[in-house]
């Protein structure tokens, strides 16, 4: 079986046009095709959206947006939203929605020792969500992000959304409906996204900094060891210390328990031991194909097709901010998606392999 | 992983939107979605290519060519194709392209007691095809087809090529390209294809008479029970019978050997006991859902998207001939060809459905 997933990785990388380097070759930057104009929405969708391959319009994509020009100005955004309550993420380490270790681990699973953590979600005025994020710091045990991803750009923030164009023109006429949600996302260096894919197909535009996706197609879905993790939230503690107000945060377990599915792999874990910990429990991922790398600079547009796994990272712009919005469009649910979902049903027998001594708790449990 | 391969069966229908009803229940008929006018080549790429779903377009399609009202005249096309040549494919029963049994069965493998058998092709004036088209009968051992698959209807029916559209307009620009070639098939009701997939996109019209199709979606590829056959070719044996020159047909195995890789299942057995064997030696077709039926009437179109199982039979106009003209156009290996391979590489293990004992030697090769 292993054998067969790993030539079905092979041959879609291949019939993608994406190509698969080892790991550590760094020539696997820049794969994703590149236009310098928008597609006509019937080239888009036989070329992209049909075969599932991701695509990067360059900067005149969103050239014509106010918010091109506006945005970038540290105080047009503030201005505009000087009296708005926005709903802003707090972690300690800019990892929201991320695997993250369990606050009360039992002792006797050692499968249990991590857990899903969501973001603290608190309404704060726009400027002072700004101020936050721009002095995120995981040293200080806070980092902030706004990306609230409920059509946010068409909600809290109706009042900058003239700015950017109210859906994309060419995408929504190839896939014949309007964009489902549009949201704003606002950061810094310091918020990761973790593997995760949409059932959506995704236009990401970068008006400020820079965002770094990796990404895999969703043939590669066993490399992500996706695996049942309890909830837990971020729950705020506040308390004065030298006379200054701080805010502390917390893990707990959501009560009643609430799983979740999730990838188990971090791609880039912050220490050699913790490489070392994430390439011996998930070789799928770490001994495969490098991920497709894909930077999208302010201006540019990267269409992510439905059902790919995406990790992202940012990168600031000279405002010191990440600023980018997306527009989901509702997926089509065809073969392809049952084929998927046919695939995912199929458990590789990693002790077949001979890596079985390598293998974590977490991995004898395969409950997605 | 039988159970898993069914659900993915039951899923790729359900989202197909075809219905999945049991073998024996006649309701299958038509699930074909039926548009009265040819869609725009954006809602064809969008609905039909992409996700892989057939579509017929009624009589609208074909109504504007001159072969819609000429071909149909019996003298047309004898006249305007006197004196050209043209490849008839004859055999005794009228299954060219199918399971035969082996000349020379060796007792030793039970497995071997079939081939695959293609026709005689013979080179014949255009009238004299008719008539051995009309003539066909397959109880005194020939029955003829113009059936050559090699861009005919722009090379050997050149003459009346400009009787029908060079191309299908809305399919063209949705593929984005023209079509690879372009066939002419003429017959009677003793033709029948047995069950293959082509690696085109397919647009069939009708001209004269009916086909009748049985259709089942890629994913449904281990239903067929693919297996690997010595080629065979019918020779011809000229006799002179009764002061009367006659033409009798001989199978030959091919030499060198020549392997094809054909589906073993005979979706409509001549008598009881070749059903009940039949049952018997491939249940994942005859337990499984009912294939989807679709008949083309002349003057309408099915788009019969690449990699669809396709078996089909025929009935004639009032000429007495069923005419058709097909569009092979190159199809798009992506994603869903390497999903595709991937499930051919996996093996079902019927053993561990308790059907063992009903199997034929057939299936105890696997080498497909």
């Amino acid at each position: 079986m292993e054998r067969s997933v790993r030539e079905l990785w092979a041959e879609s990388r291949d019939l993608l046009g994406l190509p698969c380097p080892p790991m550590d070759d760094p020539s696997a930057a820049s794969a994703v095709p590149r236009v310098d104009l928008p597609p006509t929405p019937l080239a888009f969708l036989r070329d992209h959206v049909s075969p599932g391959r991701p695509l990067l319009v360059s900067a005149a994509a969103t050239r014509h947006w106010p918010a091109a020009s506006l945005w970038p100005i540290a105080s047009y955004l503030t201005d505009t939203l000087r009296s708005t309550a926005v709903s802003l993420h707090l972690t300690p380490d800019g990892r929201a929605d991320a695997l993250a270790s369990h606050p009360h681990p039992d002792p006797q699973r050692a499968g249990s020792s991590r857990c899903f953590a969501s973001a603290h979600v608190r309404r704060v005025d726009f400027p002072a969500a700004v101020r936050l994020i721009r002095e995120s710091d995981p040293a200080a045990g806070l980092v902030a992000y706004a990306q609230q991803q409920d059509d946010c750009l068409r909600g809290e923030y109706a009042a900058v959304a003239g700015d950017v164009d109210a859906h994309v023109p060419w995408a929504s006429e190839a896939l014949g409906c309007l964009p489902e949600a549009v949201n704003l996302w606002i950061g810094n260096a310091h918020s990761v996204t973790s593997f995760h894919k949409d059932h959506y197909d995704n236009i990401y535009a970068v008006v400020s900094g820079e965002k770094h996706f990796l990404l895999l197609p969703p043939t590669e879905h066993h490399r992500l060891y996706v695996r049942d993790y309890p909830a837990a939230e971020y729950v705020a503690a506040e308390q004065d210390a030298d006379g200054e107000h701080q805010l502390r945060l917390k893990l707990e377990m959501e009560e009643p328990e609430r799983i979740v599915p999730w990838s188990s792999v971090d791609p880039c874990p912050s220490s050699p031991e913790e490489m070392a910990a994430q390439a011996a429990a998930f070789p799928l991922y770490f001994d495969g194909p490098a991920p497709i790398r894909c930077t999208v600079r302010a201006g540019e547009m990267l269409y992510l097709p439905s059902m790919w796994f995406h990790h992202v990272s940012q990168s600031p712009g000279p405002n010191g901010l990440t600023i980018a919005v997306n527009y989901w469009y509702d997926m089509q649910f065809d073969i392809r998606y049952a084929y998927f979902n046919f695939l995912r049903s199929l458990e590789i027998d990693h002790r077949s392999s001979g890596i079985a001594g390598d293998l974590e708790g977490d991995l004898e449990e395969n409950n997605d």
